[in-house]
C-alpha cells in the first residue's frame, strides 16, 4: 500500500528568463504549492494527502503544472484560487475537466 | 490517462547537520536520482518513464526515499546500485521487498 491516499505533485522549477518555454516557478507555481497544503490542512487531511514539491515534469510550456497520484491526473494552467476546486473533485474521485492536461483527457 | 507509465520521484531535500532525522540529500539521493535516470536511458524508456526530483516526502528518517507512481511502491535506504534491480522490478510489476518501506509492504 501507499503512505497517502492522494499524492499532489507541484512543479517548483526554475529556467532561465530567457527560456521561450518559461517555466512554472516563474508563473506562480510556489503559491499553487502553499494553496495546497494549506487547503490539505484546512480539510484535516494532513496525513492521508500530501502536497509534495516536485523538480520539473517536463510540461514547461504549460505551467503551473499539478499531477496528483495515484489517479495519474495532470492540470495544467493551474491558480491558487483553482485548488478548492481541484480538491473538492479529487475527493470524489472526479476532475477539473476546464484545467486537464490535453494529454490527460 | 496519465503522461508516464511510470513515475519516479526521488527525494532530494536538504536540512541542517543538526537535523536528528538526517535527510535524503545527506545520504547520497543525488546520485540515486542520476543512476534512474541513467537507467531509464540505457533502457530506451524515456518518454514513458521518468525520474523525477523531489521535495521532501516527508521520511526523513528513511532516506534516501523513492516512491514509484502509480503503483505508489515506496523503497527506502535506496542506493544508485539498487536501481537497476529496482527498475527491472518495476517493469515486471513487481517490487524489490528487500528495500520496501515498512508501511509499503
Amino acid at each position: 500500500m501507499s503512505l497517502y491516499r492522494h499524492h499532489i505533485f507541484v512543479c517548483l522549477n526554475t529556467r532561465e528568463a530567457s527560456d521561450p518555454r518559461g517555466c512554472c516557478s516563474a508563473k506562480g507555481s510556489e503559491a499553487v504549492l502553499e494553496a495546497f497544503k494549506a487547503e490539505v490542512v484546512s480539510r484535516g487531511m494532513k496525513g492521508t494527502v500530501r502536497a509534495n514539491r516536485a523538480g520539473c515534469l517536463d510540461q514547461c510550456s504549460h505551467g503551473p503544472v499539478v499531477v496528483i497520484y495515484p489517479e495519474g491526473v495532470w492540470y495544467v494552467g493551474v491558480k491558487p484560487t483553482d485548488v478548492p476546486e481541484i480538491v473538492a473533485a479529487m475527493v470524489k474521485g472526479l476532475k477539473v475537466e476546464r484545467l486537464l492536461h490535453p494529454r490527460s483527457r
